[in-house]
Parts: structure tokens; sequence; C-alpha cells
């Protein structure tokens, strides 16, 4: 009698990439740009977006799916600003595909040029999960230390863009932008950095700049496929 | 013929508990209090050391296992205060007995009043690890938000402590000390909140005390067992 090993974690892997690849490529064709954005607890996910949808101030199609552990307080932050849908993963430690797909269902069919996933704060376990976005976004916020890409490589491995927030506290903490953002580069060599003070509103129009041209690149390569 | 079902978790489980309560307990019979210090990235758990290890300047015997991802940067930064051995997880989001046991050995013999652990910043998955501690600290920057004890119940739920760091900035953050504590308190009503700033050293004072309360009350307990 042989032994015989069931790679049933390889396959249902499989499968959430295959699923993941599918919806972008959806959203690629119907034109809407999907960013994953992700950081440390408190480090300004949504008020970056409170940001990004007030500079657009409508000039944009927006939407935001936002991803806590528990509450959905950011949610009715971004209420007033954007259509926005709160998923509660009830105590798991990121976002996962099936809980995004439901919450598509929830925001209902939307012409969207952005949508938003705002993922649980935490700076290791959602680097590990593709939520079919096409672009995954790193905050780090100034007062967290420069030392957080050395620290945290995957997060920063994973990202296309990594936003430098809290400006306004740079006279007031320890934090060299050069430095983490070289200690970034040394793992992601084509990471964009993009520092902003979300609460004073400076890099906002530099980030929305950044959204700008990478919704133009994927409708150049949808018209192109 | 019939079907078995293993239940080979939650063995695994049952050991490790066995494993923790029995490394605990051996502390306790030292007189050695061991203290899990867990909190968002960058939310001030090393410095918090740093200065309680100058806080003490000696007079108490204490030892610091620190987690990280990858890096050794704040055993580098310990070093000078304090004897500390790097826990490096590769990888892996918190910190697991088998490791910490690795790092006791790496410490070597010590008589010790507190050994810290420093656990992997990441507010979601160290709460679901018993370390062996018998105090378990969360610390939560203001510059986080006040919002994060409801939005992350479980780091709250399982710490007996909640230091509130970087009160220097609190002039330049929208934090309201009692709300954060209020909400604390709706989820682990004994958390004891000890407000400080690391960086000016403000509050180092009352923390220190409450080490030496809580090393006292387990030397009784020792007594009394």
């Amino acid at each position: 009698m042989t032994v015989r090993t069931v790679p049933i974690g390889s396959e249902v892997l499989a499968d959430a990439r295959r699923a993941a690849a599918e919806l972008r490529d959806g959203f690629r064709r119907r034109g809407t740009l999907v960013v994953n954005l992700l950081s440390s607890p408190g480090a300004g996910k949504t008020s970056l977006l409170e940001a990004t949808a007030r500079y657009w101030n409508g000039a944009r199609r927006m939407a935001v799916l936002v991803g806590d552990i528990a509450t959905d307080r950011d949610a009715q932050r971004l209420a007033p600003w954007t259509p926005v849908v709160q998923l509660t993963t009830g105590g798991a430690c990121h976002l996962e595909l099936p809980l995004v797909q439901r919450g598509l269902e929830a925001l209902g069919p939307l012409e969207l040029d952005f949508l938003f996933i705002e993922n649980v704060g935490n700076l290791v376990c959602p680097a590990s999960h593709d939520l079919a976005e096409h672009l995954r976004v790193v905050v780090l916020s100034v007062t967290e230390g420069d030392d957080k890409p050395a620290k945290y490589p995957k997060m920063f491995r994973t990202s296309q863009a990594l936003v430098i927030n809290k400006l306004d506290l740079l006279p007031y903490v320890p934090f060299d932008v050069n430095a983490a953002v070289e200690d970034a580069r040394k793992i992601q060599p084509d990471i964009k950095a993009i520092p902003v003070s979300c609460r004073e509103g400076n890099g906002v129009d530099a980030w929305c700049a950044f959204l700008d041209e990478e919704l133009g690149r994927l409708r150049t390569s949808c018209h192109a496929g």
C-alpha cells in the first residue's frame, strides 16, 4: 500500500491565485484601477482616502472597501466622501479575496475609476494575500520610525508605492525620509515614494497625479489587450 | 470501517499551553517576572525598554528577548543598557514559545528580576500566543489614534496593562487619552493605564513602580505556593 500525499494546500492556493487574477482582469477590462492600501494600525490609510476624495471632489469615480477586525468606524469616517462598504474580519489579521468579493456585492454595480481596498492595519500578514489589486501601496507614518522597511521587508518588497504620511509631525520625531526610502529601495528598487501630510494636505496632489498615471497605464494596457 | 478523527490541532495546542504553563511556573519559583510587550510597529516597545533600563540603572536585574521579522536593530539599540538576545522570525508575524526557549538558551543562566519579551510589531496576531508571561502589556502610541482599543479588541482584552506612549506628541495629534482608556476598559475593565513619554521620560517612574508592584505580587504568590 503506497502513501499518497494530497497537496490540498497548494490546490487551494492555486484556486485563490486564479480567482484573484480573473477578478483583476475583469476590473482592467472595465477600466477600474484596484488599489490595495496597507500599513500598520494608525498610519493613516483612512486619512489618505479622505484626503483623496476631498482632493478629487467628484472629479473621479471612486469607492472604498474598508477592512477592520471590529467596528465600522472607518466606514463612518469615509461615508461623507465616497461610496464605502465596511468589511469586518471578526478577528482575522488581514483581508482575503472572498470577503472582498462579498464587499463588491454589497457595493453594487458601479462604474469606477478607482476601487480602493483599505486592508486591516497590520504591517505583516496582509502582504501575503492577493486581493486582485493592480497597485499595492504601503503607507508608513513618520512616527513609526525610519527602520520599518528593513524590519518588515515583505510588505515593502511587494508594494509598488510607498506613501510616507504625517509629514507635519516630522519636526517632532527622529525620522530620516531619505533613510527610509533608501532602505525600501534596497528591497524594492522600483518603489515610488510619495511623502504626504493627510492632515495639512501637502503631497496629496502628487499622490493623486500618481494614481491618474497608473489609471492611464492600466487603460492603455486595456486597449492593447 | 469507522472514520476516526485525530484532533492533532488541539493536542498541539494543549502541548503548547502546558509548556507555557510549566515555563511560567519555573520563572515564578525563581522570582522572575516575565513581561510580554506588544504593540503596532513603531509604538515604542524598544524605547520603553531603553527608558526602563536607564531608570533602574542597574538597581534591578533585567534581560530582554526582542523579536523581529528581520534585522537585529532593536537588539543593537538595547545592548548598551541590558543583556539582550535578538529573536528573528524570518517572516512570521508573532513570537511563539519554541523561539523564546531558544532565546533563553542563548541568554544563558541569569538571576533576573524581570525578563522582558518584546514581540514582533503587530497589534493582532501576537495576542493569540502565550509566551509564558506573567504580565501582558500593550503599548499604544498617541499617533496611532484613540480608536485602536475598539478596533483591535483581542490585544486589549488579553492585556493587563496599557502603556500610552509618545505623550510628548499629544499637542500635535487628535488623540483623547480618556476615550482610549474608556474603550479599553469596555473590553478589559481591569486594565491598568500608564501614560508615558519614553523620549522625555514622563511616566517612566509610574511604569517602573507598577512593574515593582507586580514583581512583589509574584513573589508573594511564590512564598504562598
